[in-house]
């Protein structure tokens, strides 16, 4: 369903991105990222969708944890790949979550 | 390609949703929106996919543009219908954008 998050304020990292055609493991890598980002302090929950661009978006409790997540060497690596083969482009937005809504049909 | 957005700061509203199988002008509505959207003060672009879950983001200059944007009265149509016929759940996260970070392959 709709990912869970505290009441505001959190942050959320958006990371929208164009795929290459190179897979050379970038499915698993992309799934061994969800699993490490969720073992790091701070992390609340991510979700993505893909269609012609890709969005993902995580949410964190803090600007220090998302600064703790970048700098984590495996991510790093992975983000070094993802320029070198998997990505034409990619944009990384770091936002405050100010106020949100939900909708649930009941 | 990758939206383009001006320096820091700026707005976002991640709108995640979870579809019904009912379409009734969905499609339609939906482009209208993007449209109509498109033509408000503040609006700056929006991206989106969707697979198992529907993640749409805008992006805009001011609180008060989105404000603006969620009292026009063809989009609270819209969205009333949405809640009555096109989605089981969704939520709207009103977000400030701190810092972002583009990479484009040359």
């Amino acid at each position: 369903m709709i990912a869970q998050t505290p009441q505001p304020p959190y942050y959320a990292v958006i990371f929208t991105s164009i795929r290459t055609a190179v897979d050379n493991g970038y499915g698993q890598t992309a799934d061994r990222m969800v699993e490490l980002a969720a073992q790091q302090p701070g992390f609340l929950v991510v979700e993505s969708a893909r269609n012609e661009i890709g969005i993902t978006v995580s949410y964190w409790v803090s600007l220090e944890a998302i600064q703790h997540w970048r700098q984590h060497a495996e991510h790093t690596l992975a983000r070094e790949q993802g320029r070198r083969e998997w990505y034409y482009a990619f944009k990384t937005r770091i936002c405050k979550v100010e106020r949100d809504y939900l909708f649930e049909n009941q």
